[in-house]
């Protein structure tokens, strides 16, 4: 029973095989430990459902996908009681490994369901469900010859595997997002949260497959449950197409360090905020105080100011004076110290703070020589997610929205804006910082594909070959694939 | 001098590193080698460079980077001499290892170069030129805001990997998909045309970089050579976003098992042809005459032929017939055989012929029980690239086109169509298997990606949240990013 499995880890110090995070430095750094494990064969046939199941969900109509959502909305709302009775046995456990020192009490905090959360995921489930179908829509339409017409028309991607920590709630927007596209997902939570995503998930699971005739396919939802079946996922390549992880920075990239399979992951959020010299001043301060203070937590906060030298003087002394009313660290640069009369409340930042993603009121503020070294220090250290100029000068604003190699980049606007939702999207899949596939924020559009649909009246490609080749006409056309 | 590396590999019996196939069975089966070498410093600095000039390269003007191709076309013309004679250097070499049993005369064949094949490459690189330019176009544009408008432009990937086997004619051709595109890129081709891939090298990498005020920035293109490199390559996660390979199945299999980095890749081409009991019998044989003599050696080839058991008798005989005159070798399933009066010429189908790519006049032929059981077989045996059906029934025709998941879906019309320049693209990238970031025939779509450019007037986030929130607009907008 069970294949042999090529296990490649760092370290072993923490409960979760997918908390053994590497160090980021380089390769010569890594310790490497290498082990043989057998994979229980369950995961594989579990995977093998889910792909037989996706076939099936891939052609489930709108109408069908909607309804099973609200039934799965109507039944969390049913089962309220189990799903609390549920996580209070997580949170029995996880609150014994707190006082034992062997969990943050964060980790605790966000396991803790209550009845409003309860409602926000029943709410978010209704939303998803009110979204625009986004498979079988005509991409693109190009007549090849007479009566041979090829059509590109999105679909599902296929089999989906999330990998998540702590918050059960993920489980179901993950579950529902693929439901929504037609992709079956193969689910792995923390094992901190392991009653509350088994209860959670047979809730799914039944109410999806139930509904009679437009039924959801069974199968198109697994569960996994082991802490191995997070290795072994990551090498089912034949099962599965994408890797959505959720979690931190370093989560993420192990994740991605550990497998050949796609995974719409993020990295860090280190964002900017660069005030040019033609900087409207005011508009500045207040871009650079909400970009940091208005929700320090989360990636699209800003982490280092970058000021022209040239604005520097009539910009920080009021700058500074706002974000230590707000209570944030600050962190400057030597020049800013020099533009700083009272330098008491502030830190001397260090080269690796430019490299830190605070995600917290802490800021990292440098003086730098115009926007050119603004937009080499951003490409350098930043991370790619989302970066902000202040000018009123449109040729700068220009040069650096070209030259700033990041998915989100924003002119005389906060870099908080960087998010599925005030993006329009409807429903957020997550912030990609992969440079294919999908970049920046990502809403349903991340979890379909497309495939090639030809029609033809019996053409062969023999006479568009060799000396007296029939020409291919290759004209546009505006009509949408029907049959 | 070098960083350590972690370097998987399975055999070692080839002179090539990246000939080093795993096995396509299970986990079980494989023989994992672990070792661990010094990787040239070198190679870092190759790709650190080529990072430099991809964020240039990526707002290079569409006439610059046009013009460059054409002096590229230019300078291969003028340098005939020296890149022939750098290719007779390999061809001697090779024809050495081929007498000596250590390469294979194809190997050696694919190596030739001589003055038609150096027109083909110039003429090629003129065709590149012509293409329109895919970066810079507004893909989305939506107000998010009175004067807060998000507008996604597409943009170049970054940095391409591309590795390669033996035909040197590949680096011109990918190298000037790349520089359209706007995208730097290491180039590894096969060690047995190193001096063909030097003297092709120097050409591009000088006339692209010549050319005054519109000439490209040095270091866009760089040439790996030892073959240590290739697995340097396929960890260099911080400075590739996408590698290309090109070359066998089992080539492109190990590059994708051994890299983390997105593969853009195709695997094998395993195509069928179902005929319907609602076909066209004569348009029948000749779809599934094409789809095999025409050209058997590529992967959009048919190499399993499904006959709906209601159509057999009247189909099979005279297919089989037209076939065997062709030279096709006929495998036929049991049921098959009882349909055709004559089986001498015939051999039985094993269940490993359903697996496999011929890839030569060799077709499989199975007899099934109607559309659902071609879908079936399609889907478990195929491998996703094109599959086709013949029937004059439109609702068995769109039961197949949607329930096949494959990359392009044929409704009376030869797999042999499936092709990057028949599907109207101009340039080939590849035909990808992948079911993330481009699947089916790839063109210059597949080397660009997006950004997002928000365009404020000072906007902050903490208006649109909290109780009194202001709401977004999200209205579409018709309009390209300008500025």
């Amino acid at each position: 029973m069970g294949q042999a499995l090529y296990l490649e880890c760092d370290y072993l110090n923490n409960h979760h095989l997918y908390h053994l995070y590497p160090p980021k430095t380089e390769w010569s750094c890594r310790k490497v430990l290498k082990m043989t494990l057998n994979v229980d064969a369950g995961i594989v046939e579990k995977a093998k459902s889910a792909r037989e199941a996706a076939l099936k969900l891939a052609n489930a109509t709108t109408a069908g996908k909607d309804n099973a959502l609200l039934r799965i909305a109507d039944s969390i709302d049913k089962n309220r009681k189990q799903i609390l009775a549920a996580n209070n046995k997580d949170i029995e456990l996880a609150s014994g490994l707190v006082k034992e020192g062997q969990m943050s009490k964060a980790l605790l905090d966000r396991l803790i369901l209550d009845d409003s959360k309860i409602d926000e995921m029943i709410l978010s489930v209704k939303d998803v469900a009110k979204l625009e179908d986004p498979v079988g829509k005509t991409v693109s339409a190009i007549e090849l010859d007479k009566d041979l017409e090829l059509f590109q028309v999105s679909c599902p991607i296929g089999v989906i595997g999330a990998i998540f920590e702590s918050r059960p709630d993920v489980l179901v927007q993950i579950s529902s997002l693929c439901l929504k596209t037609g992709n079956a997902v193969l689910l792995k939570g923390g094992s901190e949260a392991r009653n509350s995503n088994e209860a959670l998930f047979e809730v799914v699971a039944k109410a999806s497959s139930e509904g009679g005739e437009i039924r959801i396919p069974e199968g198109w939802i697994q569960l996994l449950e082991t802490r191995e079946d997070v290795n072994a996922m990551l090498k089912l390549n034949d099962y599965i197409d994408l890797i959505v992880p959720r979690g931190s920075d370093q989560f993420v990239r192990y994740i991605q360090d550990n497998s050949s399979i796609m995974v719409l992951g993020h990295s860090e959020g280190i964002c900017h905020v660069y005030v040019d010299r033609d900087a409207d001043v005011a508009m500045a301060r207040d871009i650079c105080y909400d970009a940091k203070v208005q929700y320090p937590a989360v990636c699209n906060a800003v982490e280092t100011v970058l000021v022209d030298a040239a604005i520097a003087r009539e910009f920080l002394p009021l700058m500074v004076e706002r974000y230590l009313k707000a209570g944030v660290e600050v962190r400057a640069c030597p020049k800013t110290m020099e533009f700083l009369k009272d330098q008491s409340e502030l830190k001397p930042a260090s080269e690796e703070d430019w490299h830190t993603e605070y995600n917290d009121l802490i800021i990292a503020i440098k003086v730098v020589d115009g926007v050119d070294e603004a937009i080499a220090h951003i490409n350098q250290y930043g991370s790619g997610h989302t970066d902000a100029i202040v000018t009123d000068n449109k040729e700068t604003a220009l040069k650096f929205m070209r030259f700033v190699d990041s998915s989100s980049v924003m002119h005389n606007a906060s870099t908080r804006f960087s998010d599925g939702f005030r993006y329009g999207k409807g429903a957020e899949v997550g912030i990609s910082t992969n440079k294919v596939h999908a970049r920046g924020p990502v809403g349903l559009e991340g979890l379909v594909i497309y495939k090639y649909l030809l029609v033809g009246k019996g053409h062969t490609v023999a006479p568009y070959v060799g000396a007296d080749a029939k020409e291919f006409t290759h004209k546009k056309l505006s009509k949408d694939f029907s049959f």
